[in-house]
C-alpha cells in the first residue's frame, strides 16, 4: 500500500476505531476518574507529537485537563525524570518502538502514574510497557510519512477527551468525521492544480492556530519529508510575536483558517500579509478570500474535529507537490520508517 | 541604550538578580511546598516562551516538577481553560502587557492556582494579576529584540528550580554566571569573523538539545527578527524524525553542543550531517570539533546553566551578521517592542 492508498484509507479506518475504540477507551476512563488525575504528560515524536499538540487543546477544552509534552532527554540521557505519579502519563507512537518514548512510559509506570500506549503495533514494546492500551487499528502503514496513523492518533485522542467531558451532542460530532473526510478526499484535483502552480516552492511558512496548530506542524512536516520544502508552521500568534520581519516581501503562506473565534485575527492576519508583505497565499478553508488560492475544507465537524478533516486537502497538496517535483514519495532523502532516538 | 549595549549589560544584571532575587522567590517556594504543587503551567511568547522551554528542562530535573506550556487561545478566545487549580502557574513577559499571558493568570488565580509573574515591568498588568512576582530588574529593555531580559528570565527560573531542589552545590553553580557571561562576551570578534563569511545567509536550521533546545530556539529567533534569516530551530532527537530529509546538501547548520551526557549523539549527528550531507555546520561549543566553525562557549558552569552562557555568542553572531548585512538591528520589519494577541 503505497503514500496515496493509505491517504485515501483514513475515512474507511476512522470507521473503524469509531466502532472498536470505545471497548479500549472505557477503562482507561475508568481509572482517569476514579483516580482523579489533575494532568497528563505526553511523550511522542515527529507526527505523533503534532497529534500531542492536538491533545493540548482537545483535552484541555473538553477534558478540562492541561497537558505537558514531556522532554523525554530528562527520562533517558540526563536519568532526571519529574515526578509524575499524579499524572495520566502517554506515549504516542506508531511504532510503538522508540526507545526514548518506551523510556518515559517505563519510568512513569515505576512512579505509579497511570499510563497509557497509543500505538498501531499492539506487538510492540511501548504497548507491553504502559498498563493501557489503544490500539490505531489502521492496518501496517508502508510508507515512510505517516498520514493514515496520524488522523488515527487525533481521533483516538478526541474520541478520550468527549468520554473525559460532559456533552452528550459531541458523540454525533464524532460521527461525522468519516463522511467529512470522504470529503476531503474529493479535493484531489484542486489540490494538485495549485501544487502544479508551486512546483518550484522552496520555503515557506505554515500558520495555525488553536486545535489547528496541529494541522500547521503536520503539513509542514509532510513538506519537509516527501517534497523537501523548508516549511516552518508557526501558531499565527507567536507569529507576530518576531518571526514576522523574516518573511521577504511576495514570500510564500500556507494559511489554515477554521471556522470558529479564532477566525476573524486569522484572517486579519492573512489580509495584512498579503498587503504589507505581498505574500502568496494559499488558504485552507471552508471559505474562500479575496487575493488568496483556495484550498477547501468541507464543512460537517465541528472546530474541535476539524484538524481530523484539513489534514487531509493538505496531505493531497504535498503528494501532488512531490510528484511535480519529480521526487519519490516512498523514498525521502535519509529517513527511514522507524527512528530510533534515545 | 542600544542592542549592543543591552547584550553586553548581561553579566551585571545577573549579579543584581542573584542578590536581590532570592527575597521576592522565598515566599513562592514557601507556597510551592505548603500546597504540594505537582506540576506547573506557564504562559508565555516569543523569547518569554523560548525561557519557558528552558523552564520544562531544569523544573524537571532540578525540582522534579512536570511542566505544560499553556495554549492561551483555550483561556482567551475559546473560553474553554483547563483546571489548573492544583498547578503553579507562571506567567513570562517581558513588558507583562500581552493580553492572552495576564488572561491565562487571571483565569488562574480566579480558580485559586498559585500564581506568579516573571516581568520586567512590576507595574504592569502582569504583576497586578499574579499573587506572586519575580522581576527581572533588568532596567528598561528598548531595542525590540530581547536579549538581557531572556538571560534574567533564565536565571530567574534556573534560581526557582534551585529553591525547589536539594543539592547545595547548585548556589555556588548559579554563582558562577556573571564571569562566564564576562568571557562570553569577550567573544565578540570571533562572532564577527564568522558573520563576515556568512553575510550572504538567507536559510539554516539551528540545532540543540536538552536545557540547549531553548538556545537553539532563541538563537533562531534573534536570526529572523534582526538578519531576516528563515532559521529553524529543532531539538537534534525531532530533527531526525522527518525534517533532516528537507536539508539540501551544502545547507547551512548551526549546532549547539553542550558537555554533558547529550554531546556524543548531537557530535555523531554533526559528524553525519557535514560527510552525508555536505552541511557548512558553525558549531557553538566549549571544543572545537574537524571540519566545522568553531564559536567557543566558556565553561566554567554545569550543563543546565549553559544556556545563560551559549546564547551571548549566540546573540553576539546575529548582531555581527545583520551589520553584515547592511540592516538597522533597530528598527526590524514588521515588529514592535509590545506584541497584543489575544
Amino acid at each position: 500500500m503505497g503514500l496515496n492508498a493509505e491517504i485515501a484509507a483514513q475515512p474507511e479506518i476512522a470507521e473503524r476505531l469509531l466502532r472498536e475504540g470505545p471497548a479500549q477507551l472505557a477503562p482507561l476512563v475508568e481509572a482517569v476518574r476514579r483516580r482523579g488525575v489533575t494532568h497528563v504528560v505526553i511523550a511522542a515524536r515527529g507526527s505523533s507529537d503534532h497529534a500531542a499538540v492536538y491533545a493540548q487543546y482537545v483535552l484541555g477544552a473538553l477534558g478540562r485537563l492541561p497537558v505537558a509534552l514531556a522532554a523525554p532527554s530528562l527520562f533517558t540521557l540526563y536519568a532526571s525524570p519529574p515526578r509524575v505519579a499524579d499524572a495520566l502519563v502517554i506515549g504516542i507512537s506508531q511504532s510503538g518502538r522508540s526507545p526514548d518514548i518506551v523510556a518515559v512510559l517505563a519510568e512513569a509506570r515505576r512512579q505509579g502514574a497511570l499510563t497509557a500506549a497509543i500505538t498501531n503495533d499492539p506487538d510492540s514494546p511501548l504497548t507491553a510497557t504502559a498498563e493501557h492500551r489503544l490500539d490505531l487499528q489502521a492496518g501496517a502503514e508502508r510508507s515512510i510519512a505517516a498520514t493514515k496513523t496520524y488522523t488515527a492518533e487525533l481521533l483516538v485522542i478526541a474520541m478520550l477527551a468527549v468520554a473525559l467531558g460532559t456533552d452528550a451532542s459531541w458523540d454525533d460530532a464524532l460521527a461525522a468525521v468519516p463522511d467529512a473526510q470522504r470529503a476531503a478526499l474529493e479535493l484531489s484535483g484542486r489540490a494538485a492544480e495549485l501544487a502544479d502552480e508551486r512546483a518550484g516552492l522552496a520555503d515557506c511558512v505554515v500558520l495555525g492556530r488553536g486545535f489547528n496548530l496541529a494541522t500547521a506542524h503536520e503539513w509542514a512536516l509532510k513538506l519537509k519529508e516527501l517534497a523537501y520544502v523548508r516549511a516552518q508552521a508557526y501558531s499565527s500568534a507567536d507569529f507576530q510575536h518576531g518571526p514576522v520581519a523574516s518573511l521577504a516581501p511576495g514570500a510564500d503562506v500556507l494559511a489554515i483558517v477554521a471556522p470558529g473565534p479564532l477566525a476573524a485575527d486569522a484572517a486579519d492576519l492573512v489580509g495584512r500579509l498579503r498587503t504589507e508583505r505581498r505574500a502568496r497565499v494559499l488558504l485552507l478553508a471552508p471559505e474562500p478570500m479575496p487575493g488568496t488560492d483556495h484550498l477547501g475544507v468541507p464543512a460537517g465537524v465541528p472546530e474541535w474535529l476539524s484538524p481530523l478533516v484539513s489534514i487531509i486537502p493538505a496531505q493531497l497538496f504535498v503528494a501532488a507537490l512531490a510528484r511535480a517535483k519529480g521526487l519519490d514519495v516512498e523514498r525521502p532523502r535519509g529517513l527511514h520508517k522507524v527512528t530510533l532516538t534515545r
